[in-house]
């Protein structure tokens, strides 16, 4: 059985253990006012030498989205977001329950656009007493459908959110596997466009972690006390520190998404060939093949991964690359759903990865 | 300028006024301990001999929704509810104040399915510790569009809720617009159905109160506590009962409704005899004709309504029949609407008014 | 059996029915925005025409106390108030509800000092990101025992508030019966020492309902909207607006509290004459005897009065006289005491009630 | 400088790494439905054989406060606490953001009364529709005064609680450190008189992690979906059961808890000794000596530790011993304490530590 219902399911990268063993034995402030923490925030930093932002360490994501849209909303305010984002579909109510009305719009291949939000907007301001504000736009990047932002994307929100005055934030649960994806920006990029965004950890290869970067100073306000409120604040901060040193010291933070979006690349590649609908073509470590009752069936015997939802007679099913995969899982993977769908050699395509990868990337700039 | 744009911009009853002046006087227990707020209910459940059922009074229907939802959940426990409904559209984020995620589904001609509700909570319980669990479908009767369910529609949304433990509530904000339309069951049978339902009196002609009737005895646990914490709880609450008596006594309860109701049919067919298409056809005391720019700019001069939304190139208007609406102000209306759409009187259609109705009456059956 | 539990259970001055039943065909724009209301809120703001306050219409004591809470408070930031202030004692848990705490001191004769808030704030602020950081300190005037806040106290509080960048709120749920005790200020100083402050009517004659002023214009965002969330916004908005013309056109604001003092005055004098121990001395219409069980037991019979706490042997109860008590309500009362304690005619004290109420006004000076 | 600040400073225990790095390769179901988090919780229910308790891991001691509370009230419920209670004071308002009222009492040596509980409850119960209604008692065993409840007082607490209908939780922070003073229960018998109660794991040498334990199983309903909403459940959950093996299969938690219980009466007899006088004096690992501005500016400088409050002219200090902290340590803790007060050797009491302790357990018989 391989696992490829998530990329949160295997352990840690040795060098957080690594170090943690190293430090475990000084004695250091608490909450995160330690010398280790400010060493993983200065490094963070240096990613962005462009810009001055402020870092906060969060234990899961639902704690960082929902510290984000604190942060940046009153209490007769709201964020609008896709239907499909995380925030709203697997947070079990966490904007909510902290009194927060999240405001949906149909996503574009996943993604949100300037038009949704200029329309949300008009509608909740042409009601005005009766909606709540919107204040807040919140993306994900990678979205939950693994398609990524372009340059021009994230530019034209930022755009439309500063019109609008609205503040933008980005859920960066899987950045890794947005930023090292054919795209033409970098960390430093991001603090230009958006006033606040997360560097998720657990999914890149930490024992757990989220990074809140506040890049809008105005922000910055209150933050570690509304932690502390909702309980986040770990007593032992430091930890937090020396796991996010382990994870950009040596850039195993870019080069765990590079294997695993080669990986999920290759992948996605075969499933084409072999003739799969894919439900939407991404870059980063997920691909959603459209599968049968009977090829699901037969693949949900040896591989373990997720029915994303129904439609009409089709399952679409995600898979996700974590960095426990390896090239012999994937070509197992591979052969498997080739078995299912009754492939044969012989009925190899002409078109080569290369020039699908090309097609991607034109449809990338577009 | 003929006030179209809602039924709660007039006073209230006489009926009303003359019996707070009556009572004025005397002494009374506070917060609704009193016996005129006991005659009040005890009217009100005459109304529903069949059933033992319990009442509340709060101010507004923002106020009774909230109290409905707070009452049947649990703080990770959500409600289903149509994306066009009154809880979801226009209650400021009311719900989300007060903890709770609002589940919601697209309605068909307003309503919600039992369908849409199976199919909610199926995708909800598959992603458990991930949604919060639904708990509630809270429906509007008549609905935002002014539909009516049938006798059939609320037995079926009952069994679909019994067989997935879910609650029902309605929203009975116009509850007397569909109490006497044409349908066949009466107040005495909503708590066979419903769990929880309001009786809207500020559009039903009181200074402002809806009536929150309790038919599952297992929800009525700490509601005037509650009703306290919010700010709900009147201190001299014996005002609701001087004017929910006054609402029910001589019935002017469903009177009111009843002349809202005829005006409205009248209305309504000659909009459509007239050739404007309307965007939902009901029998309460909302018609939705969609005009074009120059129809609705020509109107606007004469006509005070509402713009509710924007489709293609048609401007769906919200026209609201309230009980300050008199017999001439719709022939006015009338006349104002055949001439914005160049309407002559050599054209009329041979269907005539009965016609249309019974036409209506049997789409209701179905 | 004479009610003196409170002074809301009586019914509203005639001058409110009589304004509605004149107003009440007409048809108004709705939410607030009605003429009725802006009437309305000129006459209050012509009570204080130093200032230029904004003016909300809200209606319990719980919803004003609430709203102007949430307006001054970030969601980590608390309120301090005394031990025995109403919005801590009295409206279950409404405060707490909307997310925030109340940091609680210890009262002086009911009122919250300088000392107190400084104490608090300091304790507050040396355990950073431990404790919510106070923001609003909140008074009640009278306060909650009856006692009245002088010129000198009030510009103290201020200026402490400022000193420590807290905003200042006061709950004037009875705010009549300060304003016409002997002190040197009116309703036109208050907005110079107060951020908001509440004008109650419900307590002064009207059927229900509560002005909250806002001096301080930077807290004058989303109020309408909070309203709206919360269930606070009526509908018929311009009920409000009537209300609050018939409590100011011709003072009967004023006048109402005039006599409740004053009927107050004379029973304080008279209880004190027979010798009975009061917990704390005020001038508003508010009396505080401490009774033995056998004294109490007799009373109890006649009247209906608050037990509000035990002291060792003695009950300390709550007298108020509300507007519907007249001079032989009082005359009553007061023979009733008198003989609960066995006071016979030849005992009578030399010190006269002007005596009383001289010594009374030099005690308020200090 | 020796830190004695908190007993959170330090790194884990050496188990802890040794169990994570020899577990980190494998791949586990997420959000602790793992093996890894089951054999935790078995050895947890290992030390309470007469139970059948049910068991969830949390980040933090507010995050399991938070959770506890939420368990046991509905929205109008409130929780009795004491003043010093740390879900009151240092808990940032986290009970207040999730809704609810602490309704608290004045300690009694740090702990919570029957008779308090009783009469808050009956203070609350008689202004019914004013106060919420008290739901849950909670008490910290050791308390923030480091002090420890005996069986006898345990058992009380329970039978108020059961007459009184009230659940009873307990905040077990520092459990250990109460376990295994010169009590006469176990954690065996800890279900018995509680309905929830925490295993604390951050003061007890994990690298962060709290267990709470739910002994009433009315109370296990929806918890897992509340910790998700709230942000404190973890993908890789495992790493809470790893952390508890490592704390519970040698019986680490009660080896370090006995070595700082041991260093702190050593200590604190001497400061007895030296002449301090002691706030309250505790049998944990915390002592609380009452110095002088001189006294403390002098230990200021040598060593890193808390002033809890300032009470006349005496600070009362805090001193906790944490794990980190060596028979060394202590020894020259003392040695700086005899010389702030100017002690000298041949001042020595007659009284022996032995005295000393035989005297205490006589106290706590008591």
């Amino acid at each position: 059985m391989i696992y490829l219902r998530n990329d949160y399911a295997n352990g840690c990268i040795p060098e957080v253990l690594e170090l943690l063993k190293e430090k475990n034995s000084a004695i250091y402030p608490v909450y995160g006012t330690d010398q280790e923490t400010q060493k993983a925030k200065d490094l963070i930093r240096s990613k962005m030498p462009d810009c001055d932002v402020e870092i906060y360490f969060l234990p899961t994501t639902t704690a960082s989205n929902t510290m984000m849209t604190r942060v940046a909303l009153q209490s007769y305010e709201g964020v609008i977001a896709c239907e499909s984002a995380r925030l709203h579909t697997r947070e079990a109510g966490a904007i909510e329950f902290a009194g927060h009305k999240i405001l949906t719009v149909e996503d574009s291949n996943g993604k949100l656009t300037p038009e949704a939000i200029e329309e949300k907007y008009n509608e909740s301001v042409s009601k005005y007493d009766q909606m709540v504000i919107p204040k807040l736009a919140a993306i994900s990047n990678p979205t939950e459908l693994g398609t990524i932002y372009t340059k021009d994307e994230l530019q034209a929100l930022h755009d439309k959110c500063k019109e609008l005055d609205l503040y933008l934030m980005m859920d960066g649960t899987r950045l890794a596997n947005a930023l090292v994806a054919p795209i033409d920006y970098t960390m430093n990029d991001l603090p230009k466009w958006l006033d606040m965004f997360s560097i998720g950890g657990t999914r890149s290869g930490l024992l757990f972690g989220e990074a809140v970067i506040i890049a809008n100073k105005e922000l910055d306000k209150g933050i570690s006390l509304m932690c502390k409120q909702q309980g986040f604040l770990l007593e032992k901060g430091w930890i937090y520190g020396i796991q996010y040193q382990a994870l950009f010291k040596e850039d195993a933070y870019y080069k765990i998404a590079m294997q695993e979006n080669a990986l999920n690349a290759d992948l996605q590649t075969d499933l084409q060939k072999y003739g799969y609908p894919l439900y939407t073509r991404g870059f980063a470590n997920m691909v959603f093949p459209m599968l049968t009752k009977e090829q699901m069936d037969y693949l949900a015997e040896y591989l373990d991964f997720e029915v994303w939802k129904k439609r009409d007679d089709f399952y679409i099913c995600r898979i996700v690359i974590g960095f426990h995969i390896t090239k012999e899982d994937v070509s197992k993977v591979s052969q498997l759903f080739a078995k299912a769908i009754g492939y044969e050699e012989k009925e190899i395509q002409t078109i080569t990865t290369e020039e699908i990868l090309n097609e991607d990337k034109e449809n990338l700039q577009r």
